[in-house]
């Protein structure tokens, strides 16, 4: 049900500020996350191998943590270094850890085989350590199932509709403008969309100076969508008719937001994300504009998308129906049931699943 | 478990007032009520075909619904008729819709096959079309499964000992009288009982006039109970000893109860009723004071159900001993198995169960 | 996974005051306690044979109880005795009646088969009985099955992480003392343990005149547990150096504590305890503080002993692993699982459990 063997967003690095015990499940594991006091990440199993107790319950001590029901203490690697009152301790005893790599501002982690976690595989949004690219990250729990949230995000069509008065601004959207091109990817899907000489929706009039609020424009939106559910998305707002679909960028205002699911479990999601523009110089108030209007538009998402959850949940035995805005939903979901019937081939065999691996991949999706 | 070809209460109607858009489970599947703009009542499946999400999260349009996810549009038969941004719709496209008929301020529902749904065997009960009879509709949800509350309405005794500062009176009444008869019907059971010379009940002497409070009362019960969950009571109060058990009428108070019982789950119901008087004028407050005692009394009874579906979850061996006052209650339960053993088994033949369908009935059972 | 055949205890016998009808929970079995009028302790099904409907939503009538449903009534043998409008009574007709024996303050209860209930097998702790000891007796609710209550108490160790600030002390308890000796017995453990020359832990600091509350001491605890779940434990404090190890008892202060874990369901436990010292002569206030710290250390527990159960729930695959200070722990749930197997394999022969039934075993443990 879940990709293994691939990085997924355990954390912004914030959350682990101060030595902070972060406890978050993942792929229906309990996992504890905390920065070790020579600064790497550290991710082990949430559950102390001797009675059980959540390590997060327990205390830093340094790099290691330290189960507080008998005083247990683990490294960074899950080893097991000391019990209180045993002089020896069994060479195995431990916990189970995982590969972490901060990058970015982002603490991925490796779920599966650890022989086959390399970093390299990371995917790369270079926007995030680009410091003219500016807003504010943050983390929103959803009750369902992360590809539904993939679903939402594979169709702009649904802007017109859910977002009409946030982040879309008119229905119009949805009968007027099409998909330039669906592309179809080994590990998912980038699909374009135009919509010309209309008003400023909602979250972008917000932050628009008095003068061009009313102005007309002209708006392209790029998404990406990787394996497992990754989504970068680029947004251009160009003044109508400037010829922006020509390669004329005067005038334009640009946005560059991603989107990270990683399952809780197989009805719950962590959704981290930011949403960031290249034009605020250091007018923060544009970035907390964004930010709000972002949240009140993933609400709008989340209330749907949980709704959905809970009729799934109600009849497993009902069938989706397609329609034709569902290509590139339909391509993504074919994509990874493919890339997770490798993995589980590859366990089977015993070998990596070389051949379809998720590379990696730029973000630069069309710019 | 449950009947499906039968006439179900779905709403009282001014629950749909000023178009609103009504969620409602019904035998485990979740149905949108409302009023279409042509006036006649509409009852779909409160699922979007395409996503999953619940079309009462969506708008009504004239006599359509559109979904607020991607805009599907559904008209009041349940078919697609509007795909924004594709230009062919698939003939077949479409969400489940039900037989509705809104009748004397009660909207009934039928879930089973459409093609046997006849309105001519809606049940009727014409005190509630008749402007003689005063009384404030109301519905009240249960956490029991459905026959539990008519098990409890089967059995006047109860009264005695759940009602006795409410509706009952005293524990006298089930002591001293007995069921006059219990006639076996059908499609349910009859039952009349008569209670001598006794103080008038707590939620009858509030609404009599300061003088005849402390007279005595002869009382009269009369419940007819029909499958799948219809009950309807006559209650008539008579100056004790001025023969009213030889049909002198003469300072006689009288009531008419309707209750109907709709499966939401197997372990939930809707509860509709009203409490009408025939005697108040133009006092309304003698409506407001029976609705609230009615409410008083349904509070004991719910109490008392929800606590016993709690038992029977938690040890479904538990076997219900029989009383000899379970007369009433054991004919329904195996007139019920009756008709549900016929549907299937019609359903198995692919014919209609016309033989012991429910016929309707006249809530006429005494007068 | 519950031994039957054995007492529990039921309740403290102030929870029984004023004829409270007191619903309780116990091995799954809904249990309806109350004192009769005779005085007497009643322990019935909780649940009318009727309708299930729980007995104590009845009405106590001398030593007898009635459901307030249809009024049927019950005496203290569980025999139904009337039905209001029904003149002759099945001979059978009744609820469930358990042996219950009132004993210093507690009720204890039998849910096995009654004929092998001998009050004689009730576990004897004098100390409750004696005027010279005090403390405040208390309930405490776990979400959490009983043996990681007793896990938990079965290692002194805990009492360094767990309950540093509070009962306690120091983490240091954990390093430089070790149990003096683990007996292993038939029905259960008895360990021993002695800290020497340590500050007096927080709990017992807060009870101490003024004068001795620096004073460094020797601290000895002697737990023993028994099966099901009965731990008695006795601790005692001397002036460090004063030879107490050698039985000198001068300026010694001691505490005897007693804790029974019953039953609620497989993932619940009813926990009551008291806390005696025999000093305090009229200074209510040391059992007042003392029952707060003992509050505050087992909130401790329970805190970490529900995310226990928790992890357990979550992944059931998951194998405690041991160390060397479960050498208790590990002989309690092999004499827990032998006297389970005798108790499984005397009711498939249909014979007492006679051989290794659980003998009564006095509290004396040490002293």
């Amino acid at each position: 049900m879940f990709l293994k063997n691939c990085w997924y967003v355990a954390a912004w690095d914030h959350e682990l500020l101060d030595g902070r015990m972060l406890p978050r499940t993942i792929l229906e594991e309990g996992v504890l996350l905390y920065k070790a006091e020579s600064g790497k990440v550290v991710a082990l199993r949430d559950r102390c191998c001797h009675r059980g107790v959540p390590l997060h319950l327990g205390r830093r001590e340094g790099d290691c943590v330290r189960c507080m029901y008998h005083g247990l203490k683990f490294d960074s690697t899950g080893k097991c270094i000391q019990i209180p009152g045993q002089d020896t301790i069994p060479a195995k005893l431990g916990v189970k850890s995982y590969p972490v790599v901060e990058r970015d501002h982002l603490v991925w982690i490796w779920m599966g085989d650890p022989a086959q976690a390399d970093p390299a595989d990371i995917v790369d949004f270079p926007y995030l350590r680009d410091p003219q690219w500016k807003g504010v990250p943050d983390y929103m729990h959803y009750d369902a199932n992360w590809m539904l949230i993939v679903d939402n995000l594979s169709d702009f069509a649904h802007l017109a509709f859910v977002h009409t008065r946030t982040l879309g601004g008119s229905e119009e959207y949805a009968y007027v403008t099409k998909p330039v091109a669906v592309e179809r990817l080994d590990n998912g899907f980038r699909v374009e969309r135009w919509h010309m000489n209309a008003a400023p929706p909602p979250f972008h009039r917000k932050v628009l100076p008095a003068g061009e609020k009313d102005t007309k424009v002209d708006r392209r939106n790029i998404g990406h969508m990787q394996v497992p559910g990754i989504f970068f998305l680029e947004s251009m707002f160009s003044p109508a008719g400037s010829g922006s679909e020509k390669g004329n960028r005067e005038g334009t205002r640009e946005y560059r937001n991603c989107q990270f699911m990683t399952p809780e479990t197989r009805r719950s999601t962590h959704f981290f994300w930011t949403y960031l523009n290249n034009y605020e110089g250091d007018d923060h108030n544009i970035s907390r504009s964004l930010h709000q209007s972002l949240i009140e538009g993933f609400m709008e998402d989340k209330h749907l998308i949980e709704a959905q959850q809970k009729e799934i949940d109600a009849d497993p035995s009902f069938e989706l129906q397609m329609v034709a805005a569902d290509a590139a939903l339909s391509h993504f979901r074919r994509t990874f049931d493919k890339h997770l019937a490798a993995e589980r081939a590859a366990q089977a065999t015993g070998k990596a699943a070389t051949t379809i691996a998720i590379a990696p991949h730029s973000a630069g999706v069309g710019a």
